[in-house]
Parts: structure tokens; C-alpha cells; sequence
């Protein structure tokens, strides 16, 4: 009875915050999403005002030693899922890289676990893998959510600019493309890394008919100004834990520098960190 | 025959860094140590110099989403040691907390294990628990220790000015006897954080007849000035940990204020951290 009393409770927190979070994706006030990579950082940028908490998956590898793309085992990856949705009262979107699988089967049994770990959207890349792929992962997904009856954003990612895929001349076209592929496959919106540059980022925004995410960093046009153009989502993709480990380094830079510690002056206070979490 | 060979080569690895991590320890130029919480900062503060890395179970618990104080897992904080070492080419020396058991059989199994995965010391708290009972575990610490084989450095930490107990007008005496009582018991090295004033370092280095580790941070006296009162080995705790959450509260208020991302001007670019991680 309590079993099934909680199960019903779980379903429904998921189904209220995949509608929030569904409904924060606007170009008058784009969804912005300082990524995570671990439950301190979640709980950090969630005390800092976050509408909702994106993982970075390259973050997420680093934090436990390896290098980004694809290493990372599913369970790994959806055990710290379950964390930071056990941690944070916000809506959470897991960055699942290609899927974690080798064919859309295994990218299924993915989204049932994430879903199972109470998040409410997916981040899912091409990279190199031809397009046909990431849409038959995508029908996947898209039927493993609605089998567990829950609603799950699907964000893809196509890698065209990011890893400067194909010729350069086309690669606009092909963006096009690709973005139609995944939508017809059941993408709820359509992330494109690596512009930010007015002219194309508004090509795309005219040709997308779903959400547009950009990723943004030094330089680029301010959230507002993006949503401006057409963007309804920005990240900052692995720059908030690459700014972190920065300070880090910092940190040592000092201390086997001049053994002192100026750094540690801009530090959170030991009570306030502290406080983000529960005790026993 | 191959495990024989592995297991001996590992042996020989975990010693010849424990010879190393014990010669460390001197008043004339302090080990210094800038704590690391998860494998990243261990990598990136193993990349800025560092001559061995020690962990700092306030940074690791709140990574993982815990409070401080003894909420981890055994299992959850020899994990992430065992990652360290492994990402890591210098000696790495483990915090756990208490000890993380009810007793002394508790505690060296998990000294025990603390050596499998290849550290080679630990810091060892007494907080607010009678100094007999971190004596008894520090005796079966140093049994646990004899009976692997290994040379573990043992640092007891005594709370007393950290946590302020006892009377002020005697807790210096305190804390000369708890260092005595800990030293009797096989402790290598006695850490008294909380305390960084000269006169009070001063004290303590005279009374205490092995290493002084003490905590630094803004306002405390240089590496080099603390080694001068007498001081052996200098440590963070928590601090570098605070500073690079600190950096991502900012990465996260500048998004969330002014939609802005000047913070990540100061990140680590993406290559310089990727690399630092072995690829598949």
C-alpha cells in the first residue's frame, strides 16, 4: 500500500516539474542553465537562483577521473542523476551523451532509469554518428518515456558547429536538416553548442520549429540578447565546472607559489556550504 | 603467478610513496597540502605542484551531497581514494573522518582498506569523543598498518581549538596531553587545527614530539612562517573545495543576474582540463 501510495506520489512530482520545466523554455526569458556536475554544485546553483538543474556531462567525467565523451558508465552517470534530484526542489535534466548504449534499445533502458531517477529531460548528441542514428535513438526514448507515463523533455544536440562536422559551406543546411530529422523523431527542442553569432543564430531560430538551446560563454551575446534572437534555452556547458577547478588551481598555484592562500579570501564560508545540506 | 607479481609491485609502490610522503614532513620547508575532494581537483592540484595530495571528507561529503561529519559511507569514501590514487602519480593520504565504525575493528578495517586502495596515511579525528577511544583506534590502526605490510602515516587530529572545547584557560594542556596520549598510541604525526597564532604554534611545537600539521588559510602566516614556529605539514581542509563552489555560485549569479558570463574569462580551457584525463 505505502509502496504504491509513494510510487503515485513520485509520478506525480516528476509530471509537475517536467510541465514547469517544459514551460520555462521562452525567447522573451530564455531558459538559462548554469550546468552541474556534482551534488554541491547543484545545490550551489540551485541556492543562486536557478529555474531548473542541467548536468554537464564532460564535468561530470572529470569530477571522477575521466576524460569526456562517452566514458562514463550509465550507472555511474544515473546514480549522480538520482543525487542531485534527491538534493534540489527544482526540475533536473541529465546529460546522457550518446545515449549510454550501443542501439536504441539500450538507450531506452537509459531514459527509464533517468525517468526512474526523477528527471524530467535528456540532452542527447550526435557528434559523429550519422544522423539516422540519434533519430531512431530519439523514437526510443520517446516511447520509453510514454511506456513509463512520464513526460521527458528530449533536448538534441547536433554536433555540426561544435566539432566543425562536414563541409563548412553546407554546414548551415545541414544543421537545418539534421534539426528536422530529430524533430520528426520526437525531439522537444534542438541544441546546437558552438553559436552564438547573431546572423546564424537567427537562421536557425527561423528555420527550428521547436525550442533552440545555445550554449553560451565568454563573448557571447548576454541571455536576454540571445532570447532576442530566437534562443529559448542557453547553457554553459562544462565552463562552470572548468571556472571551478579553475579556482582550484589557483588555490595551489598560491600555495606552492608563495605558500599563502589570497584565493581561499573568495571562498564560500564553511556554515554556508555546509547549510545546503541535510544532516543526519 | 601474475596476480603474485601485481600484488607484490603494488606493495613496492605503496611503500616507496609512503618513504617519500613520511620524508615530506619537515619544519624547514612544510608539506604543503591543498585538499582535494573529488579526482579532478586531485589532478588539478597533483598538475599545480603538488608534492602529494590529501582529501578533505567536509569537500568530499558535500560533492556527494552530505553534510560533514562522519555521513559518508566507508565504502563511498574508499571508493573515491581508490580513484585518486589511481589518477595520480604522487602519494595521496586519506581522510576518514573518525574512522568510519563503531570501534577499533571498525577502524582498521578501514585502515586495511585505505592501504588496498593504495594511500598511504590518514587522517584520523577525535572531535568530540573521549582521547581514549581515538587511542584505541589509532592502536588498531597501527596493528591494521603491521599486519598489511604497510607503512601508513597515522595524523590524529586533535579538535580541541576547532571546536573550542573544554575550558579556554587549560585547553592548550588539553591539547599537549590528547598529542601525548595520541603519540603513545602510534600516532605519526599530531594536526591541530584552529590554531595558526605564533605564540600558540610555538607551544605546540615544543611539547609535541612528532610532525605539527596545522590548517591555514586567509590571515594565517606563510607556509614558510608557519615551518619557522615549527610547524611540518600545512593543509587547506575544506577551503580550496569552498573556493572553487564559490566560483561556481558566481558563474551561477552572473547568469542568473545579469544573463552575463564574464566569470568563465578565468576557467581552465576546455583541452587544459580534458587532458588531464586518460582517454578510452
Amino acid at each position: 500500500m505505502f509502496g504504491e501510495w509513494f510510487a503515485e506520489r513520485m509520478i506525480t512530482a516528476q509530471a509537475d516539474k517536467a510541465r514547469l520545466f517544459r514551460s520555462l523554455h521562452s525567447t522573451a526569458r530564455p531558459l538559462a542553465l548554469a550546468n552541474a556536475w556534482d551534488v554541491a554544485s547543484a545545490r550551489v546553483i540551485e541556492a543562486a537562483g536557478a529555474p531548473a538543474i542541467a548536468t554537464t556531462s564532460a564535468g561530470v567525467a572529470w569530477s571522477v577521473g575521466a576524460a569526456d565523451g562517452d566514458m562514463l558508465s550509465r550507472e555511474e552517470a544515473l546514480g549522480l542523476i538520482a543525487r542531485i534530484v534527491d538534493a534540489v526542489a527544482v526540475p533536473v535534466t541529465a546529460d546522457i551523451e550518446g545515449g549510454y548504449g550501443q542501439d536504441p534499445a539500450a538507450v531506452a533502458e537509459t531514459v527509464t532509469a533517468v525517468i526512474e531517477a526523477g528527471a524530467v529531460g535528456i540532452n542527447i548528441e550526435d557528434g559523429t554518428r550519422p544522423p539516422a542514428e540519434l533519430a531512431a535513438r530519439l523514437v526510443a526514448a520517446r516511447r520509453a518515456g510514454e511506456q513509463a507515463g512520464a513526460d521527458v523533455f528530449l533536448n538534441a544536440r547536433v554536433d555540426t558547429f561544435l566539432f566543425g562536422l562536414g563541409d563548412p559551406e553546407t554546414r548551415l543546411q545541414d544543421t537545418f536538416e539534421r534539426a528536422r530529422t530529430y524533430v520528426e523523431a520526437g525531439a522537444d527542442g534542438i541544441f546546437v553548442p558552438g553559436v552564438t553569432d547573431p546572423a546564424t543564430v537567427t537562421a536557425l531560430a527561423a528555420e527550428i520549429s521547436v525550442p533552440l538551446n545555445l550554449m553560451a560563454g565568454p563573448g557571447a551575446p548576454t541571455v536576454d540578447e540571445l532570447g532576442a534572437l530566437g534562443a529559448a534555452r542557453v547553457s554553459l556547458g562544462s565552463g562552470v565546472a572548468q571556472a571551478a577547478y579553475a579556482a582550484a588551481r589557483r588555490a595551489a598555484r598560491d600555495l606552492y607559489g608563495t605558500g599563502s592562500y589570497q584565493v581561499l579570501d573568495d571562498a564560500l564560508a564553511f556554515p554556508e556550504i555546509n547549510g545546503l545540506f541535510a544532516t543526519a
